[in-house]
């Protein structure tokens, strides 16, 4: 259940390892906090596979990459997985450059992490490397990457969520959809990020990666819809969200979850 | 007219790439997502020229630069060059120090960028080896600057716009004057580079640079007028500037334009 | 007094150059431009001796290190040393990483930092190669670290300040405590940084590190106060921080600072 997650979150306050983009670094650590969890921000080869191993999840996000975090990125996930340590992966911008696509795939190949989230131009890329897409945006619709996802899903045994209107998740189990969100959202830069790494605090508490995967996508967009009550734009939205995060509770949860299976 | 470039952003959702500082990363983002554009970041050298392939403007920023960065600035600007695609070089800091005065003007020399911003001390240092600054502020004022603007244009055959009290547009036609924009604004970090930002975006649906710019520096003026009359200090201005940014309309705009010729 | 420290910073808007890491560099930013101070943020090696040489305070943070960082800070730390500027260190997760506690513990070797800024497992991993944290947040309590904070202080002839419920401050004079704060602030990212920023600007214009630092966690910790009787969570207490910084004055220092020797 969603709200256990949270209850454990806020109870345990588990440590999450982020090597992540520039762009998104306040605003996920800021995610991690109102939720209840301890953020991290390490990058550096001399220390990131110490510091994963304080960790009960890693995030890792190629949204501003560069050959050194990428290298961080690699030992990092190896640490993670030598320890039974859930990954979950953002390929950001991943069909957009031949190098984020490769280094996605790369990630995919040597680190294998537990979870993937993405939307569906960057899930697409990494199942065919026809797929291509416009900046860091999405130009195709998450239902018609159901296939591509599993795809994705059972090459690297992973779970897969694709980002959109409706989230699909998809792993070893059924496929499971979440209606949760709100249209401000993507005129917010971070709101996937923030999905993921809000997907690592969650599956740091919970051992199924499936689960984890739709409950921190739940647990985003929910704060979404509560937040977008309450803000006039784009800017008073990024800060009822933090706030919802922190407020949050099983009454939320209970009136405004829309996950199903199939 | 300006709020036809704004339709127009709205309209068309130009992808703004951007090579920009770590402090205000996150508030172009913000700030280009907020008025319509599709932001994005990325420095490798591996993917800027891929990536500016799939720009209708590139954004340059000096304000936290080092040599990687610089060689990517140089990359992607002589690939937007080459495809016609317009650049905006912000020389954050520019005659602070000799490194940025010379990168800089590196970036005039072999970018060549469409439109410079900054303020008066960083033009001034673009004009002469002699002009100092402190530290990222200006030390002038911009009226005492129109002729040093007027020949950073000319050498490099650019249009400049100086920001203050009053910001002034020099380049191939009459000199243009905005008179938006609010005292709160430099009390927040990164609203210059944010007006450079929305330049970009402007640029990508208008071919007049001598326009894009004064329409971009009006933009960020007017939001600026109308965040300030609900904010009661430089943190709720933030928020009420990206909201104004979202909601900005035909209206506002025609009631608090100023933007006057000569 | 610390409200003459403010009237200063208002009056003077002394330049601090900022060396930190990436996931608080807008904040950090935003809080010195709120107070009145003048922010520049500069790392590369080819320009931060020149940078700090126009600057009243540095600060250096470690939270998001790497080797070049490194260098930088080194090398501006010596030059800021050599003109006599003070130096504000924030050993950010000292202890968690060997790497970590080997780089603060070289800065404090090389540079010679004025004031030292951490939790209490920071300052322990200075003292004692023993100790160790998790994550960037604190195992421990600031009391119990007194004697440790002296330890550092000695050794290193500086100032150091245990952030906590109550800041403790210790070096050459009398122990400080200061029990401004609000229970809200640990839920925001980059506190304790901008804690360590504004100590660099009340250092700029107030010679004695000790009152220096102990004013720097006042006013930081009095802001929080005024900040989280209008917050209702953590997105609305980041803007109302900055907004009490800039508005905070005199009356609110006097009624609400809670300082005292022993």
């Amino acid at each position: 259940m969603l709200s256990r997650d949270v209850e454990l979150i806020r109870a345990e306050s588990p440590l999450v390892h982020n090597i992540t983009n520039y762009v998104v670094m306040n605003t996920t650590a800021n995610a991690l906090l109102a939720i209840g969890a301890s953020p991290v921000m390490a990058h550096a080869v001399d220390e990131v596979e110490e510091m994963v191993g304080l960790a009960r999840a890693l995030v890792l996000n190629i949204g501003t990459l560069s050959p050194a975090w990428v290298e961080a990125m690699v030992r990092a996930g190896r640490e993670a997985r030598r320890r039974g340590i859930p990954i979950v992966l953002d390929p950001v911008g991943s069909g957009a450059t031949r190098y984020r696509t490769a280094v996605a795939r790369r990630l995919l190949d040597e680190v294998g992490p537990t979870i993937v989230r993405g939307n569906a131009s960057e899930i697409a890329s990494l199942a065919s490397a026809d797929a291509s897409t416009k900046g860091v945006e999405s130009t195709r619709a998450a239902e018609d990457t159901v296939g591509l996802a599993q795809a994705v899903a059972d090459r690297w045994r992973c779970c897969v969520v694709v980002s959109g209107a409706t989230d699909i998740v998809v792993g070893d189990g059924p496929i499971l959809r979440v209606g949760n969100g709100h249209a401000m959202m993507p005129r917010v830069t971070g709101m996937g990020c923030t999905a993921t790494a809000l997907i690592g605090a969650v599956a740091a508490v919970n051992p199924s990666p499936l689960r984890a995967a739709a409950h921190g996508m739940a647990l985003t967009g929910i704060a979404g819809e509560m937040a977008a009550e309450r803000a006039e734009g784009p800017g008073s939205f990024q800060l009822r969200f933090l706030d919802a995060l922190h407020c949050i509770g099983a009454a939320d949860i209970g009136r405004r979850l829309q996950l199903r299976e199939g």
